[in-house]
């Protein structure tokens, strides 16, 4: 009957130490909350990799790691397992230390386009592997590829040349690099696993490690508009990817930074390269410009280029006025054959066809600005993806006329809408409306760096 | 970077208002412990069996089910949709109270031999679709199969006219009786969800329920050759069993039983359906007379024929004596084109070329005999599958000479094996004997029949 094959479930093959299915074994021992060894991992995520393990086995393990975790020693064998599933760059023979800085996604994050340069600038070595956008985030590439002519697809070869040339370089991810993280991703995207810490975890560090970098800035958001909603679970994915990096003998630093209102006052591709034009012609809006210090900040004290905070500082603060960190994102823009006279003059990046402003409804203070919602009206006009196979409009966007605490009348804008499809406009209008609360009086924000957290120097 | 894509983890299609990946969606509920709609359920599991949701999708929701658990309502949908991806036969135009008994499998287990014949002899109908063994445990259908030209597969209507004609007839599951359930059942197979108590009972009662049954008994093993090792974990199934047939409108009545050794003497396809002839002709083993005549007393009653315990007992006694369930057995096995003439005269069974005595090595009573030990044992000897194509050889097996209880000295036989390979002799020999434990003085064995849960005539 039924439960006659509850005794030996093994389909195919059989447990009575006659052979052993080490997929299913694995699957159940991490089902029921026992200890996987670093070989079973290593050989799971090969195996799987190599296509011999099955995407539902590899799912049904996804999500028993979803409630039972893994151990710091499982996560660290499984980070690796991911990392050495490709190539592993070994950049040790460019001279300086070699920093990358990650973000788990926001509104508005166009940090890495002026921290680059201005850390570069400042005597960093930045191998970049940068991401693509999904609903409601964006991703650097994309704001990258708004420059005309802009690769960010380069061989290793090249990108190793511009690392030692350039001192920085952005590209997206090879083929080549942590293969199991891609494949593993698009399955724990479907599968419901994707919000599960030491899977994220060992999904971001396994690439970065990849990169062949010496040492990691992690700018963790937390609010609205980031996936870490709450300080408690984006404190544990910092501490988590600080103890990955350890056990692999890297420095790492987290950042806690907010995210309850968008980064800046522009989202959209092109707009928002503007805006780094802007932070490194010292004009930047306020909010950014701490957040890339701080975070370009802790990657001169990695580099070990100073370990006195206000000193790096200053550093950053002499690369902007001395026009150090513009010409250093020109010369990258160049070298990835992109237009960099962009950086003198942004009316050559892509213009909207149409402007519309979005007005207040009543007289106020702008009390909150929920992220998300303004990072889908954003997407609603073409400049995010609603799958992964979207076409992106790099002109179009958001320019935020209000932020959190500032105050406005009934009729004056809160957001500027950059559109060239008119019939996106009434909802991405709608979004923004909605979006948007006023209340009577001014609210004091929340502090931009809530923490820091991780190696000290 | 990575985490962009975890505010809108849907690859494919978005969940902005947009559209709605309800597969997705329906696993991070189900995750996150949130209920499940009767309909979301309905369309989960219909789309899985079009193959319209994959594998991994379904293998993340199970084993988000084995830790989150069904409610009842969602335990119930489940068990409607399964029951539904298939033809639900309707044997209402059969005169009589259609039957079944279901068994969560054991070792020595030939209970429905004996149960089938002496039930519809008394006047239950009993339409049976019984399963293959795997592992140490054994199938009726294997049982059934080593009476030469027996045939388990026949189409529905065959079944149909069978049950009308003979009152019972045992066949396999068919392709077009909950399919879903099959398809599911092999992936759980893999994918480490198969010990999870509501992926079981749906299992059961979807395939139970497509046959078209008033009521249904349920023998439910609990000890060491049982799926069920301990007394809470079966009465949970039972339960779980009960509550879907209550919702289904079904009587159903569970007895939990000992497993704690293999049931009867004879562990093996042609030797089981030896002694389940010997039921029949009044000289079974005890303990397999007391849980046959239980659980078919039980049915008697679900079939409204008595609800006087002492009484079916004497149903089923005269039916026995009068040689009314030997016929009964005769006529359904010549109906599905058997040599009937088994029934009298076993020696027309297979039989192996080989036989072997084990023999105790110590003096002492049997305190203990590990039933999966024996059932692996007879499994390595041909009688049962190491997987689900192993070939079956009906007439080997092992005949228990020594029970729990008996007394023994070294040199006396404890068991006796049927063999037609020597080369696995020895294996199960040494299975065997670690499989006997003996003891200085005769313990007390537990009760056969430990409780009776379900409905109440």
């Amino acid at each position: 009957m039924e439960a006659l094959r509850f005794g030996c479930p093994h389909v195919g093959t059989c447990c009575y130490g006659l052979r052993r299915v080490r997929a299913y074994e694995l699957i159940k021992a991490k089902r029921d909350g026992q200890p996987l060894s670093a070989e079973q991992i290593d050989q799971f995520i090969r195996r799987y990799t190599q296509e011999l393990i099955p995407d539902y086995q590899m799912a049904a393990l996804c999500m028993a790691v979803y409630f039972r975790g893994l151990s710091g020693p499982e996560l660290a064998a499984w980070t690796r397992a991911m990392l050495h599933s490709g190539e592993v760059l070994d950049l040790s023979d460019i001279p300086g230390v070699k920093v990358d800085k990650h973000s788990t996604g926001g509104v508005g994050d166009k940090v890495s386009l002026c921290l680059t340069p201005l850390a570069a600038a400042c005597g960093v070595v930045v191998p970049m592997v940068a991401g693509r956008g999904l609903g409601h985030t964006g991703g650097t590439l994309d704001k990258l590829e708004s420059i005309p002519g802009f690769k960010v697809h380069l061989q290793n070869a090249e990108f190793r040349r511009l690392v030692r040339e350039v001192r920085a370089c952005i590209i997206g991810q090879t083929e080549t690099l942590a293969p199991a993280d891609k494949k593993l991703y698009a399955l724990r995207d479907v599968t419901g696993t994707v919000d599960c810490i030491p899977l994220i975890a060992s999904s971001i560090m396994s690439k970065k490690l990849a990169e062949g970098i010496d040492a990691l800035v992690l700018d963790v958001k937390v609010g609205s508009g980031a996936f870490m909603k709450e300080m408690v679970s984006a404190r544990t994915l910092a501490r988590t990817l600080i103890e990955i990096g350890a056990e692999m003998g890297k420095r790492v630093v987290a950042l806690l930074t907010n995210m309850d209102q968008p980064l800046g006052r522009t989202v959209g591709n092109a707009l928002e390269v503007k805006e780094a034009v802007e932070v490194l012609q010292g004009r930047g809006p306020a909010d950014l410009v701490e957040v890339t210090f701080a975070l370009a900040g802790e990657m001169l004290s990695l580099a070990g280029l100073t370990n006195d905070p206000s000193d790096a500082r200053q550093r950053l603060n002499s690369a902007v006025r001395s026009g150090a960190g513009l010409n250093k994102l020109e010369e990258i823009i160049v070298r990835q054959r992109g237009d960099g006279s962009v950086v003198h003059d942004v009316s050559r990046l892509p213009q909207a066809r149409g402007r519309i402003e979005v007005n207040a409804q009543a007289d106020g203070f702008i009390a909150e600005i929920d992220s998300e919602a303004i990072g889908v009206a954003a997407m609603v006009l073409g400049a995010g993806r609603e799958r992964v196979d979207s076409l992106i409009d790099p002109a179009v966007g958001l320019v935020l006329r209000r932020k959190v605490g500032e105050g406005v009348k009934a009729g004056e804008p809160l957001v500027e809408i950059h559109y060239n499809e008119e019939r996106s406009v009434e909802d991405a209008r709608n979004r923004i409306l909605h979006a948007y609360r006023i209340g009577p009086s001014p609210s004091v924000p929340r502090p931009l760096i809530y923490e820091r957290l991780g190696w000290k120097g």
